[in-house]
Order: structure tokens, then sequence, then C-alpha cells
């Protein structure tokens, strides 16, 4: 009785109020029944699909050895202040009511930072995940999933190693992640953040200018080179000349072979930033080719990633079957996610971030600053999570766990079905009962059926004089059955659980 | 090396900064490096216990049916406004950003109903369960364990049913939740509403004092009735005979033969919610006898409960053998918990509210209010993990699942590392090696042992060749293995399966 409405489609308890809602808000004292913009609530179907899917996610995690924090749900308003460029403005802030002023938590990076700064002497060599829900003031859609209370899934691994041996990993996770989920093939976009400098700078790009452009380039996956140069030229007063070099190189995408074609590039061969980025990237197939990832990496020039903290290594996994959503660019325009999977069809993305810590840490007492390097990722659940639902056959979700239902003939016999539920709940057995002390038989068989419980125990006063109950199989009804297998009720329990282990095999 | 800190006791990362960090703060650019008042960070191994006790408490929800939804971290703000009486001044609100006033969830309960009334089509008989964060403006008390955010575990059956079958239920779930934790022997004080309010209106209380009066005897697990009565005398303007009648009654406290005492108590025999309230508690005590819980039940006139939504059944678990915290009375005024354990070393506790939904859920076409009876409970669960902490023996807590860490001797050998690790991956064996490429030996044991990885594998350039690897046992060291016990490189995985396997039964 638990939960009728599990062979339904979600509840859409959006944003939008639906008629009936506001027929009730009328009645209703004027309360208006609804969660906040941008939020909602989560059915019990919905969430064992998600709980389903964060399990997945964890034991992935967990076999690299990963353990779990949990940091506050907000944060004191300096800490975030100052780390999202000009996505600051979806902050959500907490009222001023006395005290600290304070500030809904954005991502799971920063919190994860400002926790390595306060603790780093004990977890300086650290690997953590963290799901929990993250806080946006964007533009809600629900056609495109993007809520303002929404589930973030990071894995990072902080502390100094020697290079790309943790980023390698990283790439290793993702993959076996994205792959245990059912969402079809995808690939990893690379780049390097050196190489990317490196690319600016001998273009003729001014050092100050570095992030505004690469923000622009970071449109490419949406907008046209065309459309791109326009913006570098006229809002962000780029010669063109400079506009084309770039346009030269972000245009370039491949395997491990693009490095050596850049290490030998005319303009980036003497060029210190670009020479440290190739020889990590070099590394990096190296390592991802033994952990057998290496086939999902493109090194694709024209990935930039929204977020300024990146140092190294970026990336980012994209399906490759997903219909492209449209969405106007210019609506889209300083919303770029930060860690979030930022493109089209964009499911999990990060990067390495080796000042973030520090800049909460300090300096130690030589006065150097008190680093703590990491390089991490995000799967970007939400999204995943709206592809598998549609592809889950709804008709058979069951979200309750429930095995065998409890019924009577004729009688209530409501002491006898407690009876026999308290057994089963002792012997650890999953069993519901109706609550009514003299139910009819049909409206039983339909809660049964309802939730897909799988058996169900009749009971009749007949049968208990004569010491049995009946079993039957309510998931694969068999004619011969009738109305169900007499079993002596001192065997019930070993019957049951000789039938659940069976039906657990099949 | 994911975790460092897990044989260490937890991490206080509490609201008051600890010395180093105001050390650190002058450093770091005048950044407060703390977590926001009342709230903290959860380290790895406090996390591990904290999903432990979760999924204990899961498991016993399920076995009764339930499945979970979720409700967003704020809600409108008129929704909570006129919910928690006086302690509605605990609620926090987000800022107005534009938009829509919103407050942070003060319960669970709250936006059940709010739920309840917006999906009651669907969900009008309906147990859930619902481990979540709420948050409350109060003074926090790290000794106490009072904090502004904390979690509550919530388990509530909706539905119109015949009465007492799921509170008595509820009873059961109580006290299988509360066994299976560990936390010592206990026993659930049960009240009725209809009682309390009959023995009000028999000892002379107007109707609109009953709740203030209720609040003042509420107090009784923490303050004399001596207090008490000056409380209703003084402040709440009882006179005094009313206050010794009242006194009379809740100081009785028993099994069920207390309610044939009171259905003979000569004021008591003819009020009909009295009546009503006895019938009740005669069927629970029947009904919880059947469940084999009615031995933990004492049935106590003191029992008040804070919440004002409550119109049946109440009850609130305690610890027997618990030191009692001592608290001024006078300090805890008014801030009486809502559906949160409310006295001294309560663990759970709960009631029936059979009203809220309909204050949101508004009226029916025939002018009638849109009820959905409900019944629930709710674990104080911070108290309950702040016990087990303090019990677990944190010398053998192991946060990370690693099971193999991969070292090796003389060179580096990261890539056959690597090789070993990947095999270990994809074959479902949670395994872990040093980010380095020529890590020494003994740092390799030191982070096998510190994260208490119960086997290592140990790989050479000889054994390498030679076609072996070794394996040593770390937890139980045995003598006789002595660097290790040399295993075919091809028979490595099921080697080490069936070790893993064998020290999951030991």
């Amino acid at each position: 009785m638990s939960n009728q409405a599990e062979n339904k489609p979600p509840v859409e308890t959006s944003s939008v109020p639906p008629t009936k809602t506001s027929k009730k808000e009328k009645d209703a004292k004027k309360f208006a029944l609804k969660t906040a913009k941008g939020t909602r609530d989560f059915s019990p179907a919905e969430m064992a699909l998600r709980n389903k899917i964060f399990s997945t996610i964890v034991s992935t995690y967990e076999k690299h050895g990963a353990v779990t924090i949990d940091t506050p749900v907000f944060e004191l308003k300096e800490i975030l202040a100052g780390k999202y460029g000009e996505d600051s403005k979806l902050i959500y802030d907490l009222a001023d009511q006395g005290g600290e002023l304070a500030s809904l938590r954005y991502d799971l990076t920063v919190p994860f930072a400002r926790f390595l700064a306060m603790n780093g002497n004990i977890y300086a060599n650290f690997k953590r995940y963290h799901i929990a829900k993250v806080y946006r003031r964007d533009t809600p859609s629900v056609s495109k999933g993007r809520m303002r209370e929404f589930y973030q899934c990071d894995f990072d691994i902080a502390g100094v190693y020697d290079p790309m041996v943790p980023d390698s990993e990283i790439i290793k996770i993702m993959t076996d992640v994205l792959s245990s989920l059912d969402i079809g093939p995808f690939m990893i976009k690379l780049n390097h953040r050196k190489i990317l400098d490196a690319i600016f700078e001998v273009s003729g790009v001014s050092a100050d200018n570095f992030r505004p452009i690469s923000s622009a380039v970071d449109k490419l996956d949406k907008m046209s080179w065309q459309d791109v140069k326009i913006e570098m030229v006229e809002e962000k007063g780029l010669d063109e000349n400079v506009a084309d070099t770039i346009g030269e190189y972000v245009k370039l995408k491949g395997g491990k072979e693009l490095i050596e074609t850049l290490r030998n590039d005319d303009r980036l061969k003497d060029n210190a930033s670009a020479l440290a980025g190739l020889d990590d990237l070099a590394l990096l197939f190296k390592y991802t080719e033994i952990f057998g990832c290496d086939d999902k990496i493109s090194f694709d020039l024209s990935l930039a990633r929204g977020l300024d903290y990146y140092t190294g290594v970026i990336y980012e996994a994209i399906l490759l079957d997903q219909p492209v959503e449209s969405e106007s660019p210019k609506k889209k325009k300083g919303k770029s996610d930060a860690d979030e999977p930022a493109g089209v069809g964009s499911i999990a993305a990060g990067g390495r971030y080796d000042d973030l810590v520090g800049m909460f840490a300090g300096t130690n007492k030589k006065g150097q600053p008190n680093r703590i390097p990491c390089v991490g990722f995000s799967v970007g659940v939400e999204r995943i999570i709206s592809i598998l639902w549609k592809k889950q056959n709804v008709e058979t979700l069951k979200a309750s766990k429930t095995e065998v239902f409890v019924m009577s003939v004729g009688d209530g016999l409501i002491e006898e079905r407690m009876k026999i539920c308290k057994e089963f709940w002792d012997a650890g057995i999953h069993a519901e009962y109706m609550y009514k002390v003299k139910p009819k038989l049909q409206p039983q068989f339909n809660a049964c059926d309802r939730e897909q419980i799988p058996l169900a125990v009749i009971i009749g006063k007949g049968e208990l004089e004569e010491g049995v109950v009946k079993i039957k199989n309510m998931k694969f009804k068999e004619e011969s059955e009738g109305g169900g297998v007499a079993v002596p009720r001192d065997d019930m329990i070993a019957e049951l659980k000789k039938r659940l282990q069976k039906m657990s095999l099949q």
C-alpha cells in the first residue's frame, strides 16, 4: 500500500503549478501549493532509479580507494566570493538574520578546497568523492533538465604526486563510471590549459586577455568558428589576424599523433608552456593506454572549459549519439557552468586545479603558498538520470522492496496476518499486509499487483485450523497454482525463502 | 593514499575556529577559514559510520514496504509559516534576491504534508521514509550535539486505515530500528492527545489554554512537578486547584492496566474524548503485543510532545542507561524541538497528525477538508551517531574499501603496477597503488598499514621475469610469509579472490 504510483510516470511537481493546483490554491487558504522555482520533488520511482545510479557510481569510486566526506549546504559568503567569475550572481544567499552572512554552495569543489585548506595537515594526500546537492539561481528549464537545485557527483585526488599519474586514473575512472551506466557510446575531449595559453601567447593575445578569449573558444561546441571569431574581434578587441591564427589551432583534433605535430609546430616548438603541456599529454596518453581507455580520448584544441581555476589537463565527456539540443548561444552566454559539464551533450567534466586550495590555505612560514594540487571531475548526473529515466521500462519499475503480501480470505483475520508479518520481519523478509480489520480479497490482490509484490501468503480460517497457509506466485501466475499452494504453517518461512532465492536467480 | 586520517579521531571542524585556523586566517588573505556557525564537516571515518547507520535504518524501513521520496532543501516561506509555533523564529530564510521568498526546511514532516497535498490523488495511501538534512537557527551546542544543520530519518504512513493498525506497526518499526543500532536498552513513552485534552478539560482548563498547559506538562522530563506547577499557575494563569488536579493525573504511568484505571476514573469515565483515546490505546496494546513490542511501552501521562499538530497517539523513545545531561530548563524554554526527539535522552519520537495535510490540501467539492491522516516518527540520528561514535573502536575503523595495495621492490615499475591495478579494477577488486614513478618500499608499506589494506601484491623485476608476483597478508602478518608468497602472475586474481573470500568469512 505504500506506493500506488510506482507504475506511473514521474509526478511533475515542477515549478510551473499545474492547473489543478491553481484550483486547489483558491480553496486552500491561499497557500501557493508548489515547490520553489527551479526545484522539484522526486517520486519513489525516480528515487529508486537515482539511488541505483548513485550506487553504481559510488562502487566505481570506491574501487579506486576513494572515501567520502560531507560539508554543509551553506558556506560563509566570503568563502564562495570570487571563485566563479561572472556566474557568482547565480549564488543563493541566506537572509541576514543576525550573525554571519552565508550562501548555499554553488558546487562541491570550492567547499572541498576549503576543507583541504582547513585540514591539509591530515588530508594532504586524499582521494574523496562527494555526492550532494548544489544550488544555482539560474533560469530553470525543465526540458533541458536545468534546475536550481541539483546533484553533483564529484571525485577528486588531492596531493603532490608524479606527473599525470592521478590524472590518468581520473580518466580511467571517468571511463569506467560512464561505461557502467548504460548511456551509450561516449568520448572524452581532452586539452591542456598550458597548451591553450601557449597558443594564445604565440598568436599574439595579451596575457590579461587569455581567459576572455578562452571563454570565447569554449563556445565552439555550440557556435560556428565565424561567430566565435566575431566575438573575439568585435567584443574582445582581438586583431583579426590574431583571431585567424587561433582559428588554425583550435580546429585541430586527433589522437596522440597530434602531440608530435604540435611539438614540431614552428610557433610552439620553442614555447616552454606548450612543451610542458605536450609532455603532460604524451605521458597521459601512455598511461591511459595502459589503463585501456586511450581509445576514448580525443585531443581537442577547441576544448577550453569555463572555470578560471584549471591549471593543467582539462576534459569533458560527451555522448556520441545524443540529439544536439538547440539553445541560442546568446541566451547561454555567460552561463557556462562551472565544474559541471558545460557543453551540449556533455555528461562529465573536470580538470586539474593546482592553486585553488592555496587561495584559502595562505602561506607557510617561509612565505610560500600552502598548495595542495588537485585533479578531479564531476559527473553530470542529472542529465544521465534524465536519459536513463526515458529508457527505463516504467511498467516494470518497482520502488518498494516488498517480497510478500499477507492476505486473508473470508474473515479479516487481522491478528493472524499481523502474527505472520511479524514472523516474516523477524526472519528478514520484506512483508506487508492491508491495514484493514476485514479487507475484501480483491483489494488485497490489487495492492499486491500494483506494487509488483512477487509472492502472496493467503490465509483462511479453515486452512489455519488445518495448520496450513497458501503461497501464491504473483509474478509468474501459474494456472496450476490456482488459489495458491498449501504449505504447512511451520514450513512457511523456509518455503518462502526458497522461492525468493529461486526468483533472485531468474 | 586516500585517507591518511582514518585512524585518527574525528576532525573537529566545528563552528569554533581552532587556534591554528586563527593563525592561518592572518596569512590567508583574511579568509575566515571555517564553516558557518552551527555547521560542520564530516570526516571519512564519520561518514563511514553515518552511512552504516543510515543503511541499517533504511533496511528496517524497507522491510516494512516503505519507499523514499525527496523534497527540496528550501520551501516557499509561506509553506512553513505557522507550522512550528514559537519555534518559527528558528527558521532560516533565503535572501530576497528577487522572485519568491523561500526558507530552508525546518523538518521533513511539513514538506511531506505539502507533497501529499499536491499529490494526494496518487499517494493517498503511502508509506515513505526520508533521510535528509534540516535547518534550525538554534543556539548550537557541540557538547550536546545540537547543530544548526542536522539529519532527520523520518518514517510515516499516510492514508485512511482502521484504527491503530498503522500506529502499532510504527511502534514495531521504532522498536526494530532502535534494537538494530546497538545503543543499549530503551523504552517508549506513550500517550494520547485525546486523553491529555480530556484531562485538561475535566481538570477545568479552558480549551484555548490546552496547548500552553500541554507545553508546560511537556517539561516534566526535565523539571520537577513543583516548577511545572509554578509555570502553570504564575505564567499561564491556571487556578492552583486546577493545576493540582492535573498533577494527580500526569504522575500516572504504567502498562495497559492503567487504561482500565482511567476508564473507571470518576472524572474521565463519561468524557468522550478520554474514552476514544483509551479505546485507541487498548487496541494499540493488543496489536503491539502481537508484534512482541508491548514490553517496550510505558503509558505515561506526563508525555505531551511539543508540536501542536499531533491529534492522536504520541510517543517518545528514551535510552534507559544514558547519563542525564544537565541543561537549565530556563535556557531550554521555548526550544522544545518539533518532531525531533524533545526530552533529555530521547532518541526517537513521533505521533499521529491527522489534520496537517488538510492545512495545505484545502477542501473537496463538498466543502469537506481534503484530509490525509498520517502517523510517523523520526529517529534522533545525530544523538545515536554521537553515542555510537564514542563506542566505536576508532583504531580499527576503515573508511576506504581498498582490498589490495600494489607495490614494487627496487625499480619503480610504475607501468607494471598500473597494468596490475587495471586488471584488478576490471575484475571488481578494490585496488590502489602509490602515485609515484619510483616509490621506496617503506612508504608503500606505510600507506598499506595506514589504510588497513588487508593484502599487498609485491612486484619486482626478477619475479616478473619469472612470471610470478608476491602476495602478502597485511592484516594478519605471518612470519612464514616473509616478503610474501610467490604466485604465478596468471593465477594472481584467482588467488586474491580466494583470500578475500576467506577474509570476509573471518
